[in-house]
């Protein structure tokens, strides 16, 4: 592993960090709020960024990165802006215990939208702001580490669920533009956004705090009751805009290409949108049958809490704990289903699943005629056998994960059903949970430990788990 | 598929059950109870083999017998057995709804244990018995299934974990006769068992009910206690015979060759113990520290739920619902554990977890050494890329499911606890689960509908899923 050379990037990533908390103490400035903890949080992160920029030589590692080398800075990066993010919390005294500050700073930067505050309203806009920024800044994150450097890197199967190879070798000269087109997609995103929010009369401050939650598929809305205080023309347009930061951004790219053929041929889109609206129908319909809601009611309230499930937001436009219980069993089950690859949504994603099908679907194929070979097929491009392997071993890891999880929550006293959702909700990067950790409820009762396991899995679901957990495997830090 | 043929082994298995019924009617004599449900039921299901049987030709299809014929015989035996078998609870009016005493008789012949009744003592003895032989015909059937009629036929991976392909082709002539040595193995356990248990003062009765029960990791009791009222002696006997029974036979038939080279080399057979004991050691620690039990009864009771439920037995020495929650949760993820391949035991199994665990070791290491080609082997044979997809996506369908078993519960208005629990424990053919379906409680209070669906997983779990489920496949009724 390239020590020096990789620590001079994390160096300038935390100066990324640092203009980012300068930008926000200009927000305190408009709200004539404290800009101390802003200016003290900037200047650590930039000192600390300084001593190994200043003592190393920028070398090109471009042509000699390795996986090793991105898992190591990947991980860095997400713990240290974790780390640092949360000292406005605490600076501010708006979070004055370590551990939940950092908590939020983690559910922030993995664009989870878990939160500890018992009331958001109380605090200074400048904080809230910095609170959403976190979820648009994490956003943008996962989107260039999964289009572009992964597959780069041939880390995983993500070229798979991407641009394919020959797409790849045509984009790495100009790999530069890609991010920054990737960069512009999602800038467009967050400013329609907020214009469409303004149109429907929320003010700007939320409308930018809402759109980058929305955009990054966060969760965190400066508001105690989250969108459900809203019209409902703004709770379609951000579950509408839920719904397109799931989608593989590679998509978006396509869209602004007019590469429509793509699009067409895209599996995962179509099996992601089926998916979203079946189960939008079943529940529309247990809401309109059992509960007696109108029928506009049931719909929207169904199609707002699927779409923020499955993409893994986490707003709220009602409290599905007060639907009937076989509704939760639903949400219960989508928390492990998850958006696009390539989109800012968590969890195990919607490729993975459909690859999964087609294993379920081989599998039968072959038990009826066993010496039929069946090549399975993403997007009309062979899976290779090592691919699948990846792909399903990925999936059975995620949920061994889980159930270590919900084992280490149930230790603490977590009973089974906030502590197995809350796993479920932090991996996947959600938000709300089930139990003690509903959509009107939050995670400041829990101790510190299960806090601390949880921001471990939001940051290990974050990094498609395989980037952190090689940091933990002996082989990683072997010669 | 050959109709004919498959339709007259299914009706010499009739005559099997037909004689079990008369069977059991000697010892309704002996008790002095009535004769005529046993006599009846045996009539009927004589009466139901014979036509087919008189219709056809004795045909060999030995030599011409595929998947399919397989699947459709196995499938239909079960469902027969287990429809015939419900026949003397309701003659008897035992259990008079045919629906429960269906589910009743299912879970016996799928050695799962889970029970519909309130008060078992209130029982005639005879049909106590009977409740217990549909246990050990359950068991011994499994056992032929997966150690002598799926590996000839090369259905699933069994032959990866029973007999090597070169074994399997020695015996291959010999398959009667290491059938007969298996059913001597199986009624020598039972044997040594009942001797054991009535040498701690059990009666006959009980003693040979319990061993049904035990050998066949039924689960089944005469008391409505189950073990819990038995001495520590009766306790650690009958722990000890579950874990005797869910060992692969075909190591107890590598004890009786002096094999014990082959024993060595089983990766399973210490994957399992090591399993068991470990998770035996976390839970006697538990209630040990929190619940101040002397170490002893800490182990013990810790000891047989772990055994109990692992190899899907389900008999309980205590009410583990009285444990710290952090021991059920325990517990309900040990229900996705099962004993060994070609034991009684259900649910995915050891061997399936042990290739899971090396895919997983595997995908770490070759995040490291992307080139590196590494060939996974169990017992010292190679895992072909087939075999292991076939595995891990076996575990995938497992868990599918699973989270449809539990959604169709949950839409019948049953608690997410229960419903999830429920599911699992019978799947895995356990028979205690968590909620209102505990070791001291039972399923009566589910409805007819639950109650089918779980009869319906209890069969599929029972017939290693894909023998049922190939059924339901267009391809399965294609010519």
């Amino acid at each position: 592993m390239h020590l020096i050379p990789n620590l001079r990037i994390v160096a300038k990533s935390l100066f990324i960090l640092s203009v980012a908390l300068i930008a926000t103490a200009v927000i305190a400035i408009i709200y004539a709020e404290s800009v101390l903890p802003f200016l003290y949080s900037s200047g650590i992160a930039l000192l600390t960024g300084l001593v190994p920029f200043l003592f190393s030589k920028d070398i090109d590692i471009n042509h000699n990165m390795t996986k090793k080398d991105a898992s190591f800075v990947v991980s860095l990066s997400w713990i240290l802006f974790s780390f640092f993010g949360s000292l406005p919390y605490i600076f501010s005294s708006s979070i004055p215990s370590f551990t939940n500050a950092f908590f939020e700073s983690v559910s922030g930067f993995t664009t989870t939208g878990a939160s500890i505050l018992t009331d958001i309203e109380i605090l200074p806009k400048s904080v809230l702001f910095w609170r959403s920024l976190t979820h648009w800044i994490g956003g943008i994150g996962i989107i260039v580490l999964v289009i572009v450097i992964m597959p780069t890197l041939q880390m995983g199967s993500y070229n798979l669920f991407t641009f394919e190879s020959s797409v790849q070798e045509k984009i790495q000269p100009k790999i530069k533009s890609v991010g920054l087109r990737l960069l512009a997609i999602y800038l467009l995103l967050t400013l329609a956004e907020i214009v469409l929010l303004m149109a429907g009369k929320m003010s700007l401050f939320e409308s930018v705090c809402h759109s980058f939650g929305t955009v990054a598929t966060g969760g965190f809305s400066p508001k105690n009751t989250s969108i459900a205080g809203y019209s409902p023309y703004i709770q379609y347009v951000i579950a509408i805009f839920m719904l397109l930061a799931g989608v593989n951004f590679v998509i978006h790219y396509y869209i602004f290409k007019r590469n429509f053929r793509k699009i067409k041929e895209n599996e995962e889109l179509w099996f992601y949108l089926i998916v979203v609206f079946s189960i939008t129908a079943i529940l529309t319909a247990i809401l309109y049958f059992t509960m007696g809601k109108p029928f506009e009611v049931s719909f929207r309230d169904s199609f707002f809490q699927v779409v923020s499930i499955i993409t893994c937001t986490g707003f709220a436009s009602t409290d599905y704990l007060l639907w009937p219980p076989i509704a939760w069993t639903i949400i219960f089950f989508a928390m492990f289903l998850g958006g696009s690859t390539g989109s800012t949504a968590g969890g195990i994603k919607m490729a993975r699943h459909l690859v999964l099908l087609k294993n379920v679907k081989r599998f039968f194929h072959q038990l009826r005629y066993p010496n039929a070979v069946i090549q399975l097929k993403l997007n009309k491009n062979v899976i290779s056998d090592e691919n699948n392997r990846n792909i399903i071993t990925f999936i059975t890891i995620y949920l061994l994960v889980f159930a270590a999880g919900t084992i280490a929550l149930a230790f603490d006293g977590v009973d089974g059903k906030t502590a197995s959702s809350a796993v479920a909700t932090c991996m996947a990067g959600i938000g709300p949970g089930i139990g003690t950790v509903g959509p009107v409820s939050n995670f400041f009762h829990l101790s510190d430990f299960a806090k601390l396991v949880l921001s471990f899995l939001m940051i290990l679901g974050r990094l498609e788990i395989l980037t952190l957990l090689m940091l933990f495997t002996p082989a990683f830090w072997r010669k």
